[in-house]
C-alpha cells in the first residue's frame, strides 16, 4: 500500500523514483503553449482569493460541478466567491478517478503546503490559509511561476494583438514570449464577425485588405511583428486541417464575397480555409517557426449555454472527424515545395494518436532531430490515461526520446504540477519497463533520456531568443 | 498464484476485497435494462432442462459454437437438447479469454452450486444436475430473480404491446415494468413491414393514423400507457443518431408517400425519422422518463443466415459510424427548448468512448446530479475489458461518482451474475488506485461510492413507482 | 528486478515461463506470409555484410534515423555500408520503447549470438563479428531459415511473375510456396501504368485482354497456375474493402475505356474494383485457398520522397478509413452465394480491432473451426502493444484458441524473432490469467492451446502440400 501523493506519487517502482528524482524533479519548465493572460503576468498580478485564482474561468471545474448537481449560480454566476468555492469542495470528493482530483492536491501541496484533502468539512480553513497567502508578495503570477521553475512561457495571442504587454521588462526569473494563433482569420463562415475581424486586422498591419493578397500580405505583416516580439510558435485549433484542392482566384472570389457581407457555402469557405492555412504554413517555414495544430474538438455544443455563458465556458467535447487524409495532403503541399515548418501535431480523440504517430513519421526526413512531433496528450487527454496513451503511441510509432514533451495548454497560474504529473508518468512508464526486464537497467542513461524530453529537446527544437 | 473463481474472484488487492465484500456484495439489483420475456416472469415459468434456459437464444454462445466448428443443426436446428448440450460443453474449454468462459463458471457456481468446470467429461453430470434442480420451485423465474436480489426488472417492450403480463400481481420480492422501445416507428426504410407495423399501431392506440400528426398522437398514447403501467425508461437502437435537419411538412409527405406504399429514398428517410425521434424525445421529457440510446451496432450483417435463422441471431457486429457531430445536434435541439430528458448514451465501438464520455458533460447543467450518462459497456463490450475501458473513460473525462451502473441487457434468467462481475471490477478499479497511492486510502467513502454506483444513483435516477 | 532480454524475456510470471518454455519456444514456424525475395532463397545466397542483411531495404530502420535527424546519404544514399551500419548504431540507443530496440538485440543474439548492445562503443566489433560469421555456410539465407525452424514461407507474388525461383528443388529444412497479390491488376486510376500491367499479365496468362471478361479469365489462368505452384493464399494490400454496386456490363465499359487510355472518375473506378475484387473472391473459394486482406494504410504520403526514392521507403502512415459497412457487404455478397472463402482480415488501425474481431464471427458459420480470421497486429502494430491488443480484441470477441498465429510478413531474413516476440507475448498474457485467478491454473491445457495457436491451427488451416 503507497501513501496517496507523498513524494513517490505515481512512481511505482525504485528506478522510476530514481529516474523522478535525480534527473526530472529539478529541471526548469519551458511552457511552449499556454493561455496564461499576459496582462497578468506584465503587471504581477496579487489573486484576491482562492476563488479567483482557481475557480473563475476553469472550465474543467465548471462541469465536474454542473455534473455534481451544482446550480449555475454557485459556479458562473453571481453568488459571492466564498460560496462558490464551498460548492466546489462539496464536489471534489466526488471527482475520484477524475484528473481534477490529482491536480486539486497537488496544486494545494505545491503552491501552497497544504496536505489535507479538500472536503467540505476542510473547505473553511483552506480558503483562508490560501487566500492570505495570495495577497503576499511570494503569491503574485511572477513569483508563483518562479517557484514553479519556469523559464519560458508563451502565450497565445490574436494577429491583431499589440502584444504590449510582452514588452514589459517582465521577471529576471522567466521570459515570456506571444504566439501567433490566428484562428479568426480563417472563420470565414460567419460573414459579420470575419468582416468585424478583418478591420481589426487591417487597422493592427496598417494597411487596407481588399483581397486575398492583401490578406496574405496583412498576416504576413503580424508574422513579422510578433517574430520581432520573440515568437517562435504558431498555433491553430480546428476540428481538421483545411487541406481542400484551391485556387488562389477563386478563394479570391470567395474572400471578396464575404467582404461584400455574402454568406459563403461550405465547399467554398473550406477552399478559402485551405488556401490561407497554406500560405500561413508557408510563412511560418519561412521565418523558422514550429507550427501547432490542435485538432479534433467539437466545441460550443450547447446552444442555450453558448448564448447564457459565451464560448469557452465548457461545453465542448472531443469530436470524431477523419484526420489522416487531409493532414497527409496539407503537410505534403507543403513539404513538396520545401516549406514544412517544425509541426506539432496535437490530437484530441485518443483513437487516432497511432494516425497522428505515424503521420509524423512521414515527413520526418533527417533535416533535423525530431522535426515533426506528436504532441502531448491534451484538453480532456490530460489524464494519466490520456499521457500514458501518448507516450506509449508515439513509443511504439517513433522515436519517445525526440520528444519536446509538456506544456500547461492552461488558463490557470496555478496549473504548473501538470508538467510534475507529465514527468512522474513518464519516469513510471521507463521504470516499469527496466523492472520489467524490457529495457536495460542503465539508469544513467535512460535520466539523460528523460532529460532530454522534460526540458533539453525543447530548449533546442524551439530556439527562443 | 490466485484461485479461479474464488471468493475473491477478479479482486486482486486487499482494498478491493473490502470494498466488495463489505459494500457492493449484498446490494439489491436494479435490472433498469434488459430483454427478459414478460411472459415467463408473469407465468413464473419452470425450465424444462439446462439447454432450455442456457442456450436457446442465447447468441453469444452459438457465435462461439460456429467459430469452433459446430454444424447449426446442434446450434439452433433440430439435434436434441442434450446434444446441443454436449457440443456447447465441447466448445466452452476453447473460450478462454473470451467472457463466457467467466459467465459459465459464474453462473454454474451462483445458480447452482457447480464448482466444476465445464468440459466434455463433466458435462453429463453438470446436465442432469441442473436439469434436476430446474423443475423444483426455488428455480422458477421469480425465484431465480429472487436468488439473484432483483428488486425491479425493466423488461423492453414495442409501443403496440398491451402489457398484460406486467399487470400480473407478481412477486413480493422485485417489480417488472414495461420500456418503450419504438425501434419500429422509425423503419420506414421497408414500406411494406413498416406499413403492417402502422397498423398494429393504430390498433393500439385506438385512432387512425393518416398523417405524421397522426402517428405522433398514436405514439404519445401509448407513451401515456406505458407511463401509467410504471414505464420510466425508453430506449432506441440505432447506427447512429437522427438529427438531420427537418420540416414536419416534408416529413409528412414522406410518411404519407409510405403509406401509400411507396419506397422512399434514404434523404427522405432520414428526415422522417429525425422528426420523429425529436418529437419523441420531448415526449420523455415531458413524462419525466430516462431515454436511452444504444448506439453503433452493425445489425444482421449475414443475408444467407438471416434469412435461414432470422435476425438475432448472432450475426451483428460492432460499426464504425460516425456518432459526435450526430448526437451534438439532436441533445443541442432538445436542449434549446428545454425538452432534453435525462439520457443515457451506450456505444458499441470502444473507440467511441471518450466522445460519449465527453458528450454527455455538454449537457450535464446542473439541474439534477448526473442528469446524463455514458451507460455501461454493453453487448460485445460487456467484459472484463469493456467494462474497464467505459469506467476508465467515464472517470477520466466525467464523474464516476455520479453514475447509475450496471444492467444486464439480457434475454436470460441466468445472466445475473453480470452484475456481480461489474461490482467484483468497480471495486478492483478503486481497490488498485488505492493501493497505488493515486486514491487516499479511505475505504468507507469509497465504499460510499461503490453503493452508489452499484444501487442508489440508480434508484433515485429512475424514481420508479 | 528482471534482466533485459533473459531466457524469459516478457515472460513476467512462471506460469508464462512453463507456458513458453515446455509448449511454444521449439515449435517450427509455418510463416505464411512474407516478402522475403525467393530468388535470394533459391540461389542460397550469402550476405556480404550486417548493413546488407539487416539495413537494406528496412524502412522501419530508415523512419527512425530520419527522425533521430540522420541525413539519407546514411540511410538510402551512396554512403559506405559501415558508414550507414555506425549512423543506424547511433541511433539505436535513443529507439528504447519503439519495437526496433527489442527486435535489435533480440536478432544479434538469436542470429549471431551476440548479447551486447548496440551503442556507438560496440558498433565496430559487432559489424565485424557479424559480416565475418555471414560469410560462412550456415549464415546462407537456407542456413538462416533452418536456424529459425521456418518449415514453409510463402512469398508474396504478382499474378504476372513466372514463379521460376519456386520451383528450384529447394531444401530438406522448408517449403517455399507462393502466394497470389493482385493488386496492380486493380490498379485503374493511373491509366498509362495499368496498361502496361495489363500487357505484361497478358503474356504471362498468354491470352488477349481485350475486355473485363478477358481480364477475369487471365487472373483465372494465373490463379490455376499459382495453385499448381502450391500457392494456397492470396493477398490484397487496400484502403478499405471495395464492395460498390457493379454491373458487370459498366464495369467493362470502364475498363475498355481505361485500355483505350481514358482516364477514369473514382466512382466508376470503384465499381470496377469491386467487381473485380468480387470475382476473385470467388476464384479463391473455389480453390480452397484462404485471402488475405491488409487494410487501413495511407501509403506513400510524401510526394517529394517518392520522387527521390520510390515507393516502400517508409512513407506510409496508419489511415482511419471506414472499415465496417465495406467488409460487411463484401462478405455478405461472397456468402450468400457460397463463395466465400476462409479469410484473414488484418487491419492497420488498432481503433478497428473490435470492428475486425466482431466481423468474422459474422461469417463463421461452423463449416470449418475459425473459418475467419482477425490476422495477427501488422506492420506498425507489429509491437508488444499491439500484439497484446489484437490478441485480447480476438480473445474478448472471438476465440483465441482457434487462431493461427504469427507471420512474419518481413522482407528481412533476420526478422524470424519476431515469432519468438509473439510466442512469449502469447504466453505471458495467457499465464498473467492465471495468476490472476482469471483462468484455471491447467498448464497442460493452455499449453495445448498455445501448441495450436503458434502451430497447429496454422497448419490444418492452410493445407499446404
Amino acid at each position: 500500500m503507497r501513501n496517496f501523493l507523498d513524494d513517490n506519487f505515481l512512481l511505482q517502482n525504485k528506478t522510476a523514483e530514481i529516474l523522478y528524482h535525480d534527473f526530472a524533479k529539478s529541471l526548469p519548465i519551458i511552457d511552449y503553449h499556454c493561455h496564461l493572460p499576459p496582462q497578468e503576468i506584465a503587471e504581477d498580478k496579487n489573486f484576491d482569493n482562492l476563488t479567483g485564482i482557481w475557480l473563475d474561468g476553469d472550465h474543467y471545474k465548471w462541469r465536474a460541478m454542473r455534473t455534481f448537481g451544482i446550480p449555475e449560480a454557485y459556479i458562473t454566476g453571481d453568488k459571492d466567491d466564498y460560496s462558490k468555492f464551498e460548492k466546489w469542495a462539496a464536489t471534489v470528493p466526488y471527482t475520484i478517478r477524475n484528473p481534477l482530483f490529482h491536480w486539486t492536491h497537488l496544486e494545494l501541496k505545491n503552491y501552497f503546503g497544504i496536505e489535507k484533502l479538500l472536503t467540505p468539512e476542510t473547505a473553511a480553513s483552506i480558503y483562508e490559509e490560501c487566500t492570505q497567502k495570495l495577497g503576499a508578495e511570494d503569491y503574485s503570477t511572477n513569483a508563483l511561476l518562479k517557484k514553479m521553475k519556469v523559464e519560458v512561457v508563451c502565450t497565445t495571442d490574436d494577429p491583431t494583438d499589440n502584444l504590449c504587454y510582452h514588452q514589459a521588462p517582465g521577471s529576471d526569473h522567466f521570459k515570456m514570449f506571444p504566439a501567433f494563433r490566428p484562428d479568426k482569420a480563417l472563420a470565414i463562415e460567419n460573414a459579420r464577425d470575419f468582416n468585424r475581424y478583418i478591420q481589426k486586422l487591417s487597422a493592427a498591419a496598417d494597411m487596407e485588405i481588399k483581397d486575398l493578397d492583401g490578406l496574405l500580405e496583412a498576416l504576413q505583416r503580424r508574422v513579422d511583428y510578433f517574430h520581432t516580439q520573440g515568437a517562435r510558435l504558431s498555433d491553430h485549433g480546428l476540428e481538421y486541417v483545411y487541406s481542400n484542392d484551391f485556387t488562389l482566384g477563386s478563394a479570391n472570389n470567395t474572400f471578396k464575397s464575404v467582404l461584400a457581407s455574402k454568406d459563403v457555402g461550405e465547399p467554398e469557405a473550406l477552399e478559402f480555409k485551405s488556401a490561407v492555412l497554406y500560405h500561413l504554413g508557408q510563412m511560418y517555414a519561412d521565418k523558422g517557426w514550429v507550427q501547432q495544430f490542435h485538432l479534433g474538438a467539437l466545441r460550443n455544443v450547447s446552444s442555450r449555454q453558448q448564448q447564457l455563458l459565451g464560448p469557452d465556458t465548457g461545453f465542448d467535447s472531443i469530436g470524431d472527424f477523419d484526420q489522416a487524409k487531409a493532414l497527409a495532403v496539407f503537410l505534403d503541399r507543403l513539404d513538396a515545395n520545401n516549406k514544412l515548418a517544425k509541426t506539432i501535431l496535437y490530437n484530441l480523440n485518443p483513437r487516432d494518436n497511432e494516425v497522428m504517430a505515424t503521420m509524423i513519421g512521414n515527413f520526418n526526413d533527417g533535416s533535423s532531430r525530431g522535426k515533426m512531433q506528436f504532441g502531448s496528450a491534451w484538453w480532456f487527454l490530460d489524464t494519466k490515461d490520456g499521457m500514458e496513451k501518448q507516450l506509449n503511441s508515439l513509443s511504439n510509432l517513433g522515436l519517445l526520446s525526440c520528444f519536446v514533451g509538456m506544456l500547461t495548454d492552461s488558463r490557470s497560474f496555478l496549473s504548473y504540477p501538470r508538467h510534475e504529473y507529465f514527468r512522474r508518468i513518464l519516469c513510471n512508464l521507463l521504470g516499469k519497463d527496466v523492472e520489467n526486464g524490457e529495457l536495460p537497467d542503465d539508469t544513467k542513461w535512460l535520466g539523460e533520456i528523460v532529460s532530454d524530453i522534460c526540458y533539453h529537446n525543447a530548449k533546442s527544437y524551439f530556439n527562443f531568443k
